[in-house]
């Protein structure tokens, strides 16, 4: 495969992956509608394997290793939803895996990585680079690195969620407007636009990322790869991260209409609003596509709008935080 | 329609809900299913329109009114989970609808029925019956009563739900072993039973209840319908009824291999369960089933077992409580 995932990329991965991975389900609220004044569509991605759409790009790039690949095993970093997914993928396809993992990574995330037979290796997020330690440990262990988003496979196989999208609207007869996803290295949203722009070239794609990790939208108006500021916080820990991908962001700066940045109170929010009215469990970063609309920082009125909601693995704790709010100021 | 439904109307009731139901997904576990020692299929039906599978059996029913029926309106009595699937029905087929709630109902139920446009008038649970309010409110609007199980147009409807596993189990390549459902009237077992009757016979289907409203259990241990004393609590609000319905029982006798009673502390644990492993919500009823595998009611083991998971209209404070318990004890 080209450096560069097409189209075709795709099919060959919603092939790849179809009788492993769950096509997850268009959820829909009238309730909701009728506030909001538009057509919501929820992609429920937290129904996924894993509770996160990273097994998608994960199984597709694992499943085509060489047998003698397979044998020496795979390394990974992630925090925590890539990791997931890897070590799930690597379970099925009975390669080892090594994976690199924030020490601020959700504890459930951590645990359900071990709990899929992989062994996790602890580092520090702010102090130190992933990327050096996962290649450095790739080369110990003569093992495959499973990127997290900037690979041709992981994005095709990510870019299958646009492919059910585009099937799912068909069925629903809708007319589609805009579709908005989470951003954090990309390789959702460049999946998803790659998908979209074949079958639906005509609706708007939009990035939703934290505020204060507002790199991809950022780089989009300045039409090159901008860092921001690794130090800062947010409660999307899946989104923590300070530079878009060089394959994915060659993909967003043509596909992309733009982005929103979004406080945390608004993702937090959205989490309880999933819990609502779509019986979801929503992470923050899994529920800030959610939080675009509902903050209308989007303007949805009159329109049909697909959000991806990508991931639930949250902490009990911190989702009773976000439950039982009954307005967002 | 005869009183008695058929496999073919379920197949019609599939065909009258198909625009406007959600095909709700099967989810799996790979770490769940490692810890039972089974395969464990959970159909998520609480993703279904108004949050539970109510839905499909009230609009196939509400659907095929006449058109002077229309007018007139519908009447409904319900713990909440049916209230809310006929107020949506009743919208969609633009007809008024009046519908009797329990005062101890949750209010999230109330408050949903009432946005989706029904009237709803409140009784007493315990002194008062609700069978002769609504047929008295029947009778003076002169609408048609919309029962919550006990007729054809509802078991058809909910009876789709038998459907959609059947296919999605072929799917999966999956050899099913057993199905348990949440039993309350008996509607949507019934309906089940029927669909898997046709396909799946050889399939075990199972009632799950809650201890002290185990009325199904006792009856088919009996082989008549017998009524349990109304007066116990148990936090699943959707399945206090003290008698089996007449239609649903006489299909239930046919064609269940049993039930189990569970303790409330075993569904309040599967409720923490399907919010860790399968990012769902689900109210105590609605969790009920899943409690009958993990607390080993049911033994799982070496088997594939599709538990209904039939609905997440729970309030926030209820739901708290619920996640975050590490163990069941």
């Amino acid at each position: 495969m080209n450096l560069m995932p097409t189209y075709k990329n795709i099919l060959s991965a919603a092939q790849q992956i179809a009788s492993h991975a769950i096509y997850t389900p268009i959820l829909e609220s009238f309730q909701l509608n009728e506030i909001l004044g538009c057509r919501l569509l929820i992609k429920a991605e937290c129904l996924q394997l894993t509770g996160a759409f990273k097994f998608r790009g994960a199984f597709n790039r694992i499943s085509r290793l060489t047998k003698q690949e397979l044998k020496s095993g795979v390394v990974a970093f992630s925090s925590g939803n890539h990791a997931q997914g890897v070590a799930l993928a690597s379970k099925i396809m009975n390669t080892p895996a090594v994976i690199l993992m924030p020490k601020d990574a959700p504890k459930l995330k951590i645990e359900n990585t071990q709990a899929y037979g992989a062994e996790v290796v602890l580092y520090d997020r702010i102090t130190e680079n992933r990327e050096k330690i996962g290649q450095k440990l790739a080369v110990e262990r003569n093992a495959t690195l499973v990127p997290s988003y900037d690979d041709p496979y992981i994005i095709a196989g990510q870019g299958t969620v646009g492919l059910e999208i585009v099937n799912q609207v068909d069925n629903l007869k809708a007319s589609l407007d805009a579709v908005i996803a989470p951003c954090g290295g990309g390789g959702l949203i460049s999946g998803v636009a790659l998908a979209l722009s074949q079958d639906f070239p005509n609706v708007d794609i939009f990035a939703a990322e934290p505020e204060g990790f507002d790199d991809t939208i950022r780089s989009l108006v300045a039409n090159k790869r901008l860092s921001i500021d690794k130090k800062q916080h947010t409660i999307c820990d899946a989104l923590m991260l300070p530079t878009p991908g060089q394959i994915t962001f060659s993909i967003n700066k043509k596909l992309l209409k733009g982005g929103f940045a979004i406080k945390d109170i608004d993702t937090s929010y959205a989490m309880e609003v999933a819990f609502r009215y779509f019986k979801i469990v929503l992470e923050p970063g899994g529920a800030i596509a959610l939080a675009a609309v509902l903050s209308r920082a989007f303007e949805c009125r009159d329109k049909t709008v697909c959000v991806i909601c990508s991931g639930g693995n949250v902490d009990y704790q911190t989702f009773k935080k976000s439950i039982g709010k009954t307005k967002k100021s």
